[in-house]
């Protein structure tokens, strides 16, 4: 439960680790969205990860380092009414040991069938007490809790995401990636600190959600009361933790973004890209647009895409008003105004 | 403008011309969908072909045809509301040749704006008696006009998608496409003739505009007053061509899809693919659902998925409704019934 800083090369051991059970992603990118901008956007896609998110990749690292160590629990538990739950779903299911995923009464039936789906005993908990009464109870008879975020095998994992993307020799002005827990931004600055340490890593959250903002701002972290209302549903975590505030404290900087923003990049990503993005995604966008702005020459930015997992009724949010009739470079000159 | 069937060759011949201005579009599949429906399904997915969709192919090989004959003429002109708009845009770009796009007046501004993103020029036109007259104008003045389904060159070129994904070694027992004007299934039945002649290739259409079904029942071509209304906008045509009804008889058969159908699978493909697909796509793998449980054993289908291209309004259509509650194995079962 250390709180030092990992060495950046971890992730590079963690890729190595968890190479042979996920996609190597994509990196795409749009000329028409490009000549709007006036600079050079790329997306690592990790909505083409597998579960639809880079989630697996923590749960995996965390799984697989343990088993290294010989240390590999007898059962895990999990819970999250998010990516999460399938991913440790999945990475449970390739280490050979049985998962079981806690899920909010709230959570979507498609998010239950896929958590069963790869082989995971699922749970309905009433109430977050209940959830935590009945990890605690999972816990005392053996099962390893895999948290989210604050574990620093967890966010090794979530950092390969933009090593593979840096990899490649890309060598962005610029990183963007969403705050939630802040484990995928502390394993994305671990990255850039291996591979491209000159490069800028900053943040982006919901300006409805902006725990981590504020956090970064006063140098002590926020919590929230409750969970906050944004679209973006992987940044409604109430805080960061100890752990991954001491990777964000040094970033470059935050983005706070409205929701408007958020769904029109939502729309047009997905209209570009061809490739889902989660609203969560989209927020990083809207910061690394933000930013371009305010840049005298054109820059090349990384924007980490973090998922493509959208429920039913998230789509009728997204899609209620027509943004695509806006070309971006339009909406940037509007706003400016 | 011979209505004679073309050498299945000339499939290999359009890849070979296209190849360096088109991408080779990946094959996907989905574990969890097998596993559900009992056969493989494997998906051709031109949803990430350059302008999202495989009409691109065919407007490329007549303009590079024509290039190679020498006979590359000084501009060329098309008219849709669809796919085939942009695609001509692109396909003329490459070559070095002004385009002029007629576009219907409810075509959506995105539309619009990625025709013209191409460098074509877009003319709006009240109504399809005022785009013939415009299109007559300007090939009087020497513009070729390049039909979206009704040439040999067009239809050879969208047969190109599918000789790829045999060219993978693939040898499915069924091979379904969606049916618009034709073209795209008769390039799919000429591709399977050259690689997989033993593979039954099926059409699959909107019940509500199966024009196609019943001329192939008839034996004779069957013309619709109105554009039909059905959420698959690319199947919307009022008929297909003597030129395509020549490969349209021959094939195995063909599928009529139920409104409902086609959402149910926009949804479900979308979702486990992770990759947009528009409803005139997902009316072929409706159509191969239909057709895999009447197989007494284990098949393999390839589904031919025309494009992703999706308008503002027609998510909403396709979202209204979460059925992602319902899995495809229930879903299949409860038709049954």
């Amino acid at each position: 439960m250390s709180e030092a800083l990992l060495a950046p090369t971890v992730i590079a051991r963690a890729h190595e680790r968890i190479a042979p059970y996920i996609n190597r992603t994509p990196l795409f990118h749009s000329t028409l969205l490009n000549h709007w901008l006036g600079h050079e956007f790329v997306f690592k896609v990790e909505g083409l990860q597998k579960v639809g998110a880079f989630k697996v990749r923590g749960a995996l690292n965390a799984l697989l380092s343990l088993q290294e160590e010989g240390n590999l629990p007898d059962s895990v538990v999990a819970f999250s009414s998010g990516n999460h739950a399938q991913a440790v779903a999945y990475a449970a299911k390739q280490v050979g040991v049985p998962a079981t995923i806690l899920l909010p009464a709230d959570a979507s039936g498609v998010k239950r069938q896929a958590t069963a789906g790869y082989g995971a005993k699922v749970i309905v908990a009433e109430s977050r007490a209940e959830a935590e009464a009945r990890t605690a109870e999972l816990q005392a008879e053996g099962a390893y809790l895999l948290h989210p975020y604050d574990d620093d095998r967890v966010l090794a994992g979530q950092g390969t995401a933009c090593y593979e993307a840096l990899n490649t020799g890309l060598r962005p002005d610029a990183i963007f990636a969403t705050c939630g827990g802040g484990g995928w931004l502390s394993g994305t600055y671990l990255a850039a600190q291996l591979l491209a340490p000159r490069t800028a890593v900053y943040g982006a959250e919901p300006a409805q959600a902006n725990d981590a903002a504020q956090s970064y701002r006063s140098g002590d972290i926020i919590r929230f009361a409750d969970s906050p209302h944004t679209i973006a549903d992987g940044a409604r975590t109430l805080c960061v933790s100890p752990r991954t505030f001491q990777y964000l404290k040094r970033l470059a900087g935050f983005y706070e973004i409205e929701e408007g923003e958020i769904i029109y990049w939502t729309q047009w990503l997905a209209h570009l890209l061809k490739t889902p993005v989660e609203p969560t995604s989209a927020v990083a966008m809207a910061g690394a647009c933000a930013w371009a702005k305010r840049q005298s020459q054109p820059r090349q930015v990384l924007v980490m895409l973090s998922g493509g997992n959208i429920a039913a009724k998230t789509y009728l949010t997204i899609w209620a008003q027509d943004l695509l009739s806006v070309t971006p470079d339009r909406h940037v000159a509007d706003r400016a105004r």
